[in-house]
């Protein structure tokens, strides 16, 4: 009984992601089919069943992946820090800085300042590095416009993005970023966020998931509770920026209202691991802001690891801490700087990534996933985090559409 | 009276490089004329002479900076380390890398199975991600090959890179990069390379500078100076890699014969700086080695800033230590890693990344420089070291030959 199917790829190697058999859950001399936008079948080709496929490609014996998954970024935003970058390193103090118009409120303002077209003009440019990479999903937040129309202009503009590209866009609300100039009290700010400002946005369906900055710089515990609690009943995912300068426990109260994910982890506790083990909350971790902001201390990778809890790389590409429009890099940082292995790495790019952000269906090359796959010219896998800036893959399908290189 | 010129290009923002004036040497509504491979005229645009341009080019008030010079590369090389740097995350000793057949002979291994056209293929590919960068002179070093017929290989392909590609190649015989297995001792191997090879490679136009390894790993002060007094005698400048990893006192040694550039230097010690500064030897930073192997030793920056030591910055790209082809990244590392100025780093892969080849007419935006001419759509120069991955060239003039972006 012969089957019909868009998409047949055969001389594939396949970096699957499976868990528990192949290193990279590998399978050589190796086919995919793609059907609408799902894949098909993922497997050896001499278990192909009988398709008959509208489209072939030769696959070269390249090696096919998932789709990378970038699931913490700031992409959207107004202005540049570079002047703020280049005082910090001649010598200005944080609070030469601050008096000079620099640090996050300066990205505040500029991103007020800009219109909804400057917005989507500098985020697409920046945006479209990553898609370069083999980006098909990304997660982008708000959190630079912090009144209610600045932050639904930000959410809006990052919607259009996945509009207009070749990329999957979830959208994440951070109200709880920093305390806009407007509010006498983070307290005060956290009542109009959750009396009217959520409900807003959940209303008009502009966020996928709610995040809040937990920090001596951010917001309390206390106050960050009080979102997720809003969150919840506003039936959103909740996430969290947890113990990246200090441990406020962020990431156990965030892993206690069934956190997506808690993101940063540099001081996170031991023996906080077992709760976000306990709630499935993936640790997000960031290391191009630890590389930029020169951290000493690592997060508890070996802890984490062998508590299975799921991690997940991304950029954190923001003005400010991490302005790095590169997935590949962060592999290879996290590799480098966390010692992750390189499967560890690629995972926390595609699987881990999806989990995040609370996607069930990318991540992995199995039959019913979204078929999002990218062919690279490389002998292994750990090419990709090994080398900075040689590979961009040779090909790749989007929901099923295919895109070739050029 | 009325001048012939190829191009007039007006509405820029210059970043000179000049000496001695503002920041970056930068001239603001300015405009650059250009006839055959050469800068005609670097200046404000109402000081520009009587000129009849035959193309005119709108800069849009785009930046201009000088082409990028990349000026320590290994970027010609077989096979890829991916699998070695994999090994060593999943815990594998350096011996046990060592015995499965990994380290530096594994890429000479690979090297001299390689063909020269394999050669070329994978090095362009490296080569074009510079060029993107905006890199417009690179050099290329020997040293895998550990042949005579292998290190001409390498050399030639080199040189053919520079004819097919929009860059200008500068070779440099590194012969004494590892002591290959066909020689009983590094002794043996000197005098093989002094007798015959040096003046085989010279005698071939091969080689437009000579470097060594000095380092407990390569070869001892001693050895290195043979070397270079080899070269004196066959007329070719010398270069050395020295204080990586430990004080041999080879950046001294290399100033007493008139280096053109020190590279590495993490372990040079503070009063060797002053014999760097009197002989004009180039401080060449390679921070990409630095990062990949988590050095902690920084090199002395202040005391070369003080003692006005030209300091270069550079790639090292190279499949073992510093697997990374971006110019970019490297700017970016020497400001983050090495806390140089975005001004510093700039100056560092132009300039001075010019002057560690021995090349004066190159490096800034000058009347009677050559006419290697990037355009940016930034705000500020210091955005290049700030941001991994977000700019590239919106066009360039390499040689006076203008490419577009697109
Ligand atoms: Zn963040
Ligand atoms: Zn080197």
């Amino acid at each position: 009984m012969t089957q019909r199917c868009d998409w047949l790829i055969n001389n594939l190697r396949l970096a699957t992601l499976a868990e528990g058999g192949q290193a990279y859950g590998a399978i050589q001399n190796a086919a995919l089919a793609l059907h609408g936008d799902r894949i098909l079948y993922a497997g050896p080709e001499k278990d192909l069943p009988d398709l008959a496929a509208a489209r072939q490609l030769d696959g070269g014996g390249r090696w096919a992946t998932p789709g990378l998954v970038d699931c913490h970024t700031h992409l959207v935003f107004g202005g540049s820090r570079a002047c703020e970058f280049e005082q910090r390193l001649l010598g200005a103090s944080y609070e030469e800085i601050a008096r000079s118009g620099g640090g996050i409120l300066s990205t505040v303002q500029a991103t007020r300042a800009a219109t909804e077209d400057e917005l989507f003009d500098s985020a697409r440019a920046r945006l479209l590095r990553l898609i370069a990479e083999g980006v098909t999903t990304v997660e982008i937040k708000s959190g630079y416009g912090l009144t209610l129309a600045d932050e639904t202009k930000m959410l809006q503009v990052a919607r259009r993005l996945g509009e207009e590209l070749p990329v999957d866009v979830r959208t994440t609300f951070l109200g709880a970023h920093a305390l806009p100039p407007e509010f006498g009290t983070a307290n005060d700010y956290i009542d109009a966020l959750c009396g009217d400002w959520l409900p807003a946005v959940a209303g008009a369906g502009l966020a996928d998931a709610v995040d809040v900055f937990c920090e001596g710089v951010g917001f309390t515990p206390g106050q960050c509770e009080r979102v997720f609690q809003r969150a919840g009943e506003l039936g959103l995912p909740i996430k969290a920026h947890a113990e990246q300068l200090s441990d406020l426990k962020g990431a156990r109260l965030a892993a206690r209202y069934g956190a997506l994910s808690a993101d940063h982890l540099e001081y996170l506790a031991a023996d906080d691991v077992p709760a976000l083990a306990a709630s499935g909350t993936v640790a997000v971790l960031l290391p191009g802001a630890f590389y930029y902001l020169r951290e000493q201390q690592l997060p508890p990778i070996g802890t984490l690891r062998q508590s299975a809890v799921p991690m997940a790389v991304a950029t954190d590409l923001n003005p400010g801490t991490s302005p790095m429009a590169s997935l590949l890099s962060a592999m290879n940082q996290a590799c480098v700087l966390f010692r992750l292995s390189p499967e560890e790495s690629l995972r926390g790019a595609t699987h881990n990534g999806a989990r995040a952000l609370g996607l069930q269906d990318r991540g992995q090359l199995l039959a019913g996933q979204r078929a999002d796959i990218l062919l690279w010219d490389i002998d292994t896998p750990a090419a990709l985090s090994y080398a900075l800036n040689y590979y961009r893959p040779g090909g790749r399908f989007v929901a099923g559409e295919y895109y070739d290189a050029s």
